[in-house]
């Protein structure tokens, strides 16, 4: 079963790709599922809801309607018949007085509407009477403006649950409350080629990427998603996911009502190679807190939400202006051809720049051939660098040359990319220049790019030409230009060796799980002794260690196993064991273990630990300390970190994160992301460490996690020495707190 | 006399900033002292070369000029004359055969040059003869526009080299070869205030910056330094560094001719609180070499460049539109009344964006006082967040509530910025708001922001009203925005607490110097006991060490050193001593340290190492292991590393770079630039460590840089190990290479 789903996923996800070149995407081939669970209880699956009669209702109730002169409804009824006249809608205004509201007739209330409506706009101050009303079908879909709930505050929270109940029992999907008009904006119609389809949860913010239809860039839909009492982000985002014209999908993010809901969603867009584009608030804490407040979800720790979001190959920007810049261009680029990019321009100073940018923007620029170099000189003097940069000297622009320069770049295998930062507008090169540009990129199927520096944007060259061209990617800014095309190769990259992890999350218990189960004290800390054997039941390997509760006991346990030995004060209550001295470590003989036992008991006694007795313990000495632990989100719910371990962790903070569940590339990309990560690689003659070890346990702490999750408020385990490769890892401390 | 001159500088750097508000700057003040050295035989002092008749000459020559259709010096000489017509300087164009150019009189030779010349302009191909006919006063600035010199390669090079001698012999200074006419554009003249000055290694490069006079923004002077065969960015940054009407300096560098030049002249600006906004090519491998190869720069160690930027605060900034907006802004902006930024915005969404992003740019956005949110919430709804950022939600902002907001805001204590942000411009909304912002804010010292995210940028709002005010900062993107208000606070923190470290730059070798001199090899490694010498000469303390060569010699040594001693192999072919096997640690008795000795000895027979015994150290184990090195630089000579030690440091790679000389406020401030500072700080419960006498070491190793900093390939304490508060560092290995 598992396997023909994952075969019909392949297929669509490759399908998918073929279909983001701008091809005609088929109709929704992902199946839907009856609902299943991962073993932690969240879902594996997610239905799509079916938006198609919001964007384009066949009949609309506009309740509260009004066409009086100053009321602040009659302008929004205004707008909404408009866009109703546009998308081919009846309407139907609803209001208890008024025998008509622009000429159209009026029916006092929702009972009495001539015909089940797709969609009912509430433009009452009091919106919960009504949706009971639109109860047995009498509509689809029903929007709310009113705000003055979750953003308030506990009661408005209420409140807005009681809307989403009523919904629920009326039968109605709600978007809303605290939403607006955005949906029902006056898009272009003119506009052809992929589009962008918006989310947003604060309309103002989506308006910079309505405007760039402005630009001459196409935009499909726009969900001002408000409070999401119901419909939400994921929604928006799944259904998108399956729209043909919908080339990116591009959104503006304060916080997420359901952590793996959204997950779910963009889990769908990266199966079928649809890009998405996010600006997530919430980088610092003061941003977190002021999103909360705004429109009352929750914004998640923001380590967890970036790594949330790479592990779906949502492409997270941090202003808006890279929103616009990064959607556009994903929306419409085909598919690279070659990641090597090549930048052009009339001046070696430029070409030095951009070049310099670019590659420390992550991008490759290859060295031209010197065939394709020798080639470049019979239009470019000798004297100048054609190497890529490519610097023409200005010149060759000017005439017929240009345009075979730029062909004879196309051309190159090498080349996918082509950046031409036009610094300044000089009319009798640059004017040419962006022509020769415009027409090159229509015959070619490799990205063009073109960076138009000027402050003001008023010239032709630029409005007419490169505005004009859809095929020419235009840029303001050369970081903007650069940023994007990173994305775009790194989406490329992302999907195509994109594996949903939903498919192979385990869904029932191991049999370590049944072990654990018994060794977790709810609402206590265990002792050390206590952790590791919770971490053997789930495989992860512990020293050799006995716990003994006398000195006789601890010199036999020594014996056994084996000197030099460590020797630790085991108990519940313990914390900070090192600085404590509750630590003795390169014991030899029976006599320094009969002294250490009887140092220990002696602190422990002093300091309330509440000892549960003396860990004897192998002592290991070769490797590297990592850390490795499960952290709870508020959003994800448990979360797997992985970093330098030891005094380290605490002082570099050097550590990835990821959400369950992944596999095991994930885990091993986790590990990628380290600064520290040379040191497992073998540093000053020292073997490489065995990473293989160090994933496994990564994956065990991730199984952990998934089962026990719900019953674990923390697990650290720290330091696991990893040990030279093929020698394995052990755990020789850990930290577990039961919930 | 040192005294003295502090005092001066001191005033003038208090003038200075009181003029950066745009008020008049006196002439310069920074008296031109004789020429003197500092120890390392670099120079602390330049003069200002005067540069008024190069910008402003009294009479021009044209050498070459022309006025035949369809010639390229016609199109040159033309424009020349357009220029020389404004600034009002007569000119003389020079060609053998023609009789006059344009209408004015020809002479056949510079010899025949009626006047002596303020400024000759070379349209020649070979410069070479002419410039020996200028000499004898007959021209006082000589610009060769000429290429084919450094920028090609060795031949070049020397072409250029003697290009340079010509000059000095003929007693003229040269600008170029291989630049332009970009110092002879059109400036508009109308423009007022605060200007930026504009120096280009690149022509093409400074056209947008150029370009800001379309949006308003002056610009006085326009310096393409080409290959700077003489007169270089040095020269151009500190004469306009002293120009009352320039603001800001800007600058798109590729490399620099002279390290310390530069940094004289950067010093000059920082004692006149003049800003400094540079790009500089580099950051990557592949951009260093392009540039090196454009116009024959050296373009240094990106780490130093970036370094030495900052130790004289200029600001560096990746692209061309950086340079824009964050000299503009310096340019124009008073000195801030406080760091305190507010948002404000029509949109909770725009706002939580906003001060999100501008928290993470590292500014301080204080919460307003109740009394404030008070006063506020006259205007603004109560259930709107006013604590900043600031909703208004829209609706204030289109009667006479919307200015009395934005004069609150700009009448509290706590605020200096005011950062609005204009997502969309919705005209009955956004028209008065950014009118009332611009008529605000010529009503107050403090500065006011505005963000216009419209992508089209064709709005009256925008091209009337915001470019139209000088005293609102106008701004495309929120990112652009914040990185140049932080710039903007950063200079004025930098230039208040500015001290110049050429005053205090030691002029003749201390006392160690002798002593050090003595154990320089040349061109040879010394081994760990000499290269430890060196050290104790310059007062870094050592363990107590003995070098031994018998095994009765070493258990007498660790007698009286000290048990437990660590022994080790010291040689001058010594490296990778731990990987060998030729370090021991933790002798604790004769008997040990007799087969350390002998086992020491074993291995370095086999791995012929050129042993001069072995050294028994005292061993010290507690502490923090750091490095503190010398190395090399290309542009700026040695330098100074300072960073984590031991094994980390090879791997994390957490070390800080300073360029000589710097004082103590800059050693603090390379530990404050590590990741791993907190190492320093005391963590699991460990007592901080020797800050001090960290700090002491790295002084007494730029001491060292200074003096021996030609004798020395290398230099590199690791680990010095930084022991508990008061207990001071000891060097527990050292490598020295020498010259």
């Amino acid at each position: 079963m598992l396997g023909s789903t994952h075969g019909t996923l392949t297929t669509d996800s490759r399908q998918a790709r073929v279909i983001a070149c701008g091809e005609q995407r088929p109709g929704p081939a992902v199946h839907d599922r009856v609902a299943d669970l991962d073993v932690s209880g969240r879902p594996l699956h997610a239905d799509v809801p079916d938006l198609a009669r919001f964007f384009r209702p066949g009949s609309v109730a506009v309740i509260g309607a009004s066409d009086a002169e100053g009321r602040p409804n009659t302008g929004i009824t205004r707008q909404l018949l408009d866009w109703a006249g546009r998308v081919g809608a009846r309407v139907h205004p609803v209001h208890p007085t008024r025998g008509s509201v622009f000429g159209l007739p009026c029916v006092p209330s929702v009972a009495r509407l001539p015909e089940p409506v797709d969609l009912a706009v509430l433009l009452v101050a009091d919106p919960l009477p009504v949706i009971g009303e639109l109860a047995d079908a009498k509509a689809r879909f029903v929007v709310v403006f009113a705000s003055g709930f979750a953003e308030t505050g506990q009661a408005g929270a209420e409140a807005q649950e009681r809307l989403a109940e009523a919904a629920r029992d009326a039968g109605v999907r709600l978007l809303g409350p605290n939403t607006n008009l955005n949906a029902f904006e006056r898009f272009r119609e003119d506009l052809t080629g992929p589009a962008i389809a918006l989310i947003t949860q604060s309309g103002h913010q989506g308006r910079p990427v309505f405007a760039l239809q402005e630009l001459g860039i196409r935009l499909s839909h726009w969900a001002p998603t408000g409070n999401e009492a119901d419909l939400e982000t994921a929604d928006f985002l799944s259904w998108f996911a399956e729209r043909p014209e919908v080339g990116a999908i591009a959104c503006y993010l304060e916080g997420l009502k359901d952590g793996r809901a959204f997950l779910l969603a963009a889990d769908r867009a990266a199966r079928r190679g649809v890009p998405v584009v996010a600006v997530k608030v919430g980088r610092t804490e003061a941003g977190a807190r002021t999103a909360a407040s705004h429109t009352g979800k929750l914004t998640g720790a923001d380590d967890v939400v970036d790594a949330a979001l790479r592990q779906y190959g949502v492409i997270r920007v941090d202003a808006l202006d890279e929103l616009q810049d990064t959607a556009a261009l994903l929306a419409r680029a085909r598919p690279p051809r070659s990641d090597g990019v090549v930048v052009y321009s009339i001046s070696g100073g430029t070409g030095a720049h951009v070049a310099d940018l670019a590659t420390g923007a992550g991008l490759r620029l290859p060295t031209l051939s010197a065939e394709k170099q020798a080639e470049l000189h019979q239009w470019i003097p000798d004297y100048l660098n054609v190497a890529n940069p490519v610097d023409n000297g200005g010149h060759p622009v000017g005439d017929e040359r240009g345009r075979k320069i730029i062909d004879a770049l196309l051309a190159d295998p090498a080349v996918g990319v082509l950046v031409c930062p036009v610094t300044g507008p000089f009319p009798p090169l640059s004017d040419r220049l962006v022509r020769d540009l415009a027409d090159a990129a229509e015959e070619t199927d490799k990205l063009v790019c073109v960076v138009w520096g000027s402050p003001a944007g008023t010239e032709p060259a630029y409005r007419e030409v490169l505005l004009g061209s859809s095929r020419v990617a235009t840029f303001r800014t050369v970081g903007n230009c650069l940023r994007a095309v990173r994305a775009w190769l790194d989406h490329h990259r992302f999907t195509g060796g994109y594996r949903s992890p939903f498919d192979t999350a385990p869904r029932t218990p191991s049999p370590s799980f049944r072990k654990a189960e018994a060794l977790l004290r709810p609402g206590a800390r265990l002792s050390e002794h206590a952790a590791k054997q919770l971490l053997r039941a789930y495989g992860i390997r512990v020293p050799r260690e006995q716990l003994v509760t006398s000195a006789a006991a601890a010199v036999r346990a020594a014996g056994q196993v084996g000197y030099p030995v460590v020797m630790k004060a085991s108990g519940a209550r313990i914390a900070h064991k090192t600085e404590l001295g509750l630590v003795k470590i390169g014991l030899t003989s029976a006599s320094q273990v009969r002294d250490a036992y009887r140092e220990l008991t002696d602190i422990a006694r002093y300091e309330d630990v509440g000892l549960d007795g003396v860990l004897v313990c192998q002592m290991i000495e070769r490797g590297v300390e990592m850390m490795v632990g499960v952290t709870h989100d508020e959003l994800f719910g448990p979360t797997v970190t992985a970093g330098l371990g030891g005094i380290l962790v605490e002082v570099l903070r050097d550590t990835a994160v990821r959400v369950p569940p992944f596999g095991e590339e994930q885990a091993r990309a986790m590990l990628d992301e380290l600064r520290g990560r040379a040191l497992l690689g073998g540093v000053r003659g020292r073997p490489p460490a065995d990473v293989d070890a160090l994933v496994e346990v990564v994956l065990r702490v991730q199984r952990m996690a998934l089962e026990l999750g719900s019953h674990l408020a923390e697990l650290d385990i720290n330091p696991l020495m990893v040990l030279d490769r093929g020698q394995g890892a052990v755990a020789l401390d850990a930290l577990v707190v039961c919930r």
